[in-house]
């Protein structure tokens, strides 16, 4: 059985309730975890289960607790060096490779550290009340994002984990959505030539990367109604798209080469078909689910293949600034992602694979990183790695905006991570 | 006594008499060198020069006489594998860290192969005449500046492998220019917010990159009159700039940490005081002089620490655009950079170091690479990197262009890079 | 609280007695350990404790209950590729370096599987009784001496992984012995040039490169009678040995400096004054206690700092010969080496640290391995390694020989190993 | 046109007009090299011939000529670093990987180095004249010893760098010896059990690792007649040798994997033939002769498919001893092996192939290295390494003795190695 994942986060209730639903959400994902699945990291951009778990809670603890709640008792002095993940500014920390090897705490210690703390953070907000301006208030927004940032890098990772093991477990039992609707022709939303404004300049949470808004000038273009699938890119497989070097990237083609990839990660071919390893273990390939698990450069090639090309992070906000409500509407998490409907309208903007795009992850005009040590936030990662935009089906509800900026390298490949294509107009 | 090198490459001559001016150049660089020097690779982005002589040659082999002269006897078939450097489509090569290892053809051989090329070219030339409509006009071009770009690199790489000797040999006995200045005070040429065009649109040799022009929108912004000097990147090192992880990006102070830098390539403290090796063996450092053999890394952090960011690259070709005589004005090459004047308004755009800038190396709106051979020029590059401006003091003259587009890997620093600094307006 | 280790195994008990006595000791020993603790592995040379539970599993049950117990039904057929270690001709199996990611079995499951195949062999000699003519008798028997191995393997492994945590958990909470005797002098037990016979010719269980017994000439020479202790040692380390080249084989000097070795694994250097970590935690150096946790280097470079050498295998094995006794009395296990006594005789030959011997570990004239898979027991490992003799404090009491041939490559520290100094006579 | 090499050392020569020979024998070794081949270094274990040239000189100017001609001059103090091989007392050393990469001194600068040194030796040789019991007499012998094992290097090496090259270039134009004989039945010379000694206990030049002589017990065993052919090399490999993991030791079997070994270095199969890459260039196999360029794990797998073993270095020097007539009758290199006569006699001793043993590579009793910096000769590479005997083709006249120890670690393969079966009596 499976745990019943919490997912109603709407942005009416007070912070405090927010706090508790998000920390309890997370708890919530572990449910179909066994003891030892808190502990390994299956390659290096794996962090374990039990190191997100004391991560999120060391966030509140060092930027919330600690500045702001005098009598607080550090619950174990030495967690700073094990549970810091790049904050410089904010001490020494272990080595990231070292995070698989740390057997203790144990699984229980780490819960017993989130409830001493998430005790301390009531007793914060019992005092600030409803004083929307106290600096604590910015900050618990900040942590509660951060949160739903790891609680769906958790489920990514254990992904990987019970991936690696030949064993192949599965997380949860239930089947995959098999809701399969026909197969779509490609339909086009356009984008007029000229000035539009992207970047957030709302009175909300954003992350700084998000800001400030500003001007840009947009070639004419057009963006698919929906994203690239598993059929398209079974095809492009079958066309000997990991065969032709002309398709691309020289970085790419190294990595095709030495890798030897044939397909996107976590696909496996025999009794002449291909499986997917999921959530719900390993299942034949659905050919309406958006394509998923494939790096920048599959993306790029696969585009190059099609006669098309990435959208830019531009154009796709445009785009998803008309059709904002779709965000709205997602209720809940799902463990894989789905098939498009018929609609003749364009969709899957968010809560199914991350979209790679053709922008790398810059600052925008006028950006400069805040100055205290949240302030190595986003800042310092912007080199050699590309936009994604919309959000995926491990994406928490309310966690989703037109303006988000996710990011990764070219040859990440764990990820929820798809295409949608575009042309100029 | 060193080579008279010739720098007078006016474009006015004829499409042969540059031919033969080029490569009568490429020869005339080596004349400072021993056999031996022409074998190494002191590092894996190094090329022998023995390499660069014959990958030179074999490109007009290739891509001009095969297809146009029917009549040619290829000099040795072997050749192919061993002189192409990443032009999938013509055919298998050999792997790069090997061509440091081949002592065969020798250096006399592969004058010869340049020789007997020269000859076919000259051949082809006598038929085509002045039909600037042949489709090999354009390709002869194309080789040119392709051997041009191969003369900076020559020098730029036989640098590195005489500064790895320890016996460190000179490859120039004149003295560096010893023209100092008196020290700028910071002055800016501003930029006003709005439209503008950028990339080239004429009628004339480009590369493919720096095509097509499309407009942009700026922010307003200014740019500074000279390049960041010697004197005040030692500043920079003199305040702790290495060991400040808040000035760097992530990957930048993991490559500080993991590389114990502490000062530019080729900067070697001692007796009190920095040196620099350069081609005229190691000098004292010249406070006057521009930085030079920075990474991207470096640039930024410095840039980050002046309180100011780098240039974008439409901010920077805005600029040459409005100063483009500055270009024609080049001569010769020199050796080593040399100092600002006093003059009030910008200068050292060309002939001193490539700039870097904030802009990644990406395709322009409306790129798509060439469908031939030559389309893998540039178009599959484009990622991970940062693009360049200007030219540097190796340079040949004619091979400088306002909409030129150099780009590099964030920790590339054996190449002549520095900055120079920009801000919001 | 800590588990009462059982070592009671007098080999008067008939096979089932000891193969229930062997079994249960495996577990005993997991007693101090939380689930988290048996899924790391936290260097290359160090597996899981759960790995160790299932592959000692696995040996009987591929090597005893398949062959000779028809009505077996296999637990799991896919813990086969999971749980082998080095046995090519018993199948494929999974890459040592992932035995570390596999989080599944649990800890639970593989508790299981060990009842599972308990239950199976009690089935077995239930049939075969006191047959022990039976090929499965001699099978079990190895088997056991098999566990033996892993046991201490076990403990070694998981001093590592704890110690690898910054956190340095306590395997036991009761201290260490500290039975502190007075220091010895040097003392020197000798041997008589001339022929002698080493190697095992006796009708009891041996592995198989302790035979055949085969007639040797030695020189004369003398063993020193104690140990070389912690003290001796931090003399070598205050006098320069880590920084004296001339004292070091060309590799090891090499690994002192690639390493940056300075002391033993496991020694720190704080509030002026060494510790070690154990099994029972952090604590000041005793300075008559056994060195330990010494590579071969260390041993050799010890040894000619000190004027003397390490014995051969030969010399070592003469003079236990003597004294085998020794290995009687030992009752059970400790967790960390004990001093020396003052009697006046050559004592420390079992039960404290592996000796390091100056012989390569080779075949015996006349050896050959057995044809069948156990053939690959010991024989194709004889290649740069070294042999070392006598028994740990964690070696089970039973499980020592003085004909006994322990193996490890000139680097590893990670095993309880020491050194006695032997000159020529 | 190859060079008329230089091969007649008569030990009744003096010890100047010896010093003469050799080193006239290393440049003639020279000829057939264009000067860009003496630069690189193909692999981490090949030096440079430049390097060979340099540091052969450098040995004679650093423990002969400085310490005993008061009145030299040096010829450039910066060569110590560069030229020093491994001796820690003499001083700093470039690191070895950068043998390769260092162009100057040039060829011809250190053919001048050769030609100062030796004017110095001639000058100092001029003042001892006779005098025997000068302690410069007997470093002058280890010095041309030392210069006759670099001859070796110097080719074995040049081999493989002209291998690597894509060119395969020939360093003779003369053919290999055509001489084949008809295939040999296996036949055998007989050891008796009993005692015996080994070693050098000679008034003559010998190198510190094959002394003290001393006593030792063989068990009774039999050595073939002739080394292993190509032929039955070949049937090794047809047999699926390098399929078969129960052939091979561990750490040899995943050397055969990981390099997916399939047949000797310098062995290529095409046209249904196998061929064999020579100083003679590339050539189809000969039967008869050989197998050569086999690493220990490859010899130890041979023979134990054959049903034999690899003999002790003992059993090959008793049987040495008994035929030493064989090396004095040398009077030449050869550039690859040759086949054995019809003759029923043990051959083939010397002038062949190197013989890999199954002995170790450690002290004999009562060894001691000599504590002056020559003292570093031998001794510390006495870990992880197994003794050849006899000589190989390219083993200078002269430098043979029945003695002589040579060692290599177990994956070498550019070594002129082969190996001759041994059986138990």
């Amino acid at each position: 059985m499976n745990a019943p994942f919490l997912n109603d986060l709407r942005t009416s209730y007070s912070l405090i309730e927010r706090f508790r639903s998000v920390r309890m959400q997370t708890m919530a994902l572990c449910t179909p975890l066994e003891t030892e699945d808190y502990v390994v990291s299956s390659m290096v951009d794996v962090s374990p289960t039990k190191w997100h778990l004391a991560h999120t809670t060391w966030f509140f603890e060092t930027f919330i607790i600690k500045p702001y709640l005098p009598s607080y008792q550090t619950f174990d002095s030495r967690y700073a060096f094990l549970f810091n993940s790049y904050y410089e500014q904010a001490g020494a920390r272990q080595c990231r490779s070292l995070r698989g090897l740390a057997t203790r705490p144990t699984v229980t210690e780490v819960f017993t550290y989130r409830s001493y703390v998430d005790e301390a953070v009531e007793n914060l907000f019992d005092k600030i009340d409803d004083d929307c301006q106290h600096p604590a208030w910015r900050k618990l927004e900040m942590g509660l994002h951060h949160e739903q940032q790891h609680q769906e890098l958790l489920l990514t990772d254990i992904k990987h984990v019970l991936w690696t093991n030949p064993l192949r477990p599965t997380y949860r039992n239930d089947s995959a959505s098999s809701l399969h609707t026909a197969f779509q022709r490609q339909r086009w939303e356009p984008i007029e030539e000229g000035l539009y404004i992207i970047g957030n300049a709302e009175d909300q949470f954003t992350f700084d990367n998000e800001r400030p808004a500003h001007k840009t000038y947009l070639q004419s273009a057009k963006l698919s109604h929906s994203l690239v699938t598993n059929a398209e890119y079974s095809a492009f497989i079958a066309d000997g798209g990991y065969q032709t070097p002309g398709l691309w990237l020289s970085d790419g083609w190294r990595m095709v080469q030495s890798e030897q990839l044939r397909a996107p990660l976590y696909w496996e071919q025999y009794n002449g078909q291909w499986h997917e390893f999921t959530l719900h273990g390993e299942l034949p390939l659905s050919p309406t689910v958006p394509v998923c698990h494939i790096s920048y450069y599959e993306a790029d090639a696969f585009a190059r293949w099609a006669g098309y090309r990435l959208p830019t992070e531009a154009e796709w906000e445009i785009v998803a600034n008309r059709h904002s409500t779709q965000q709205i509407n997602l209720q809940q998490i799902s463990f894989h992602p789905s098939p498009a409907s018929d609609d003749n309208h364009i969709q899957q903007l968010f809560g199914q694979v991350w979209q790679w795009t053709q922008s790398p992850y810059i600052a925008y005009p006028g950006f400069y990183p805040s100055c205290d040590v949240l302030g190595e936030y986003n800042g310092k990662f912007m080199c050699d790695q590309w936009v994604l935009r919309g959000s995926s089906c491990l994406t928490p509800p309310g966690h989703t905006r037109t303006t988000y900026r996710n990011f990764f390298p070219s040859d990440a490949r764990w990820q929820f991570t798809g295409l949608r294509l575009a042309a100029d107009g």
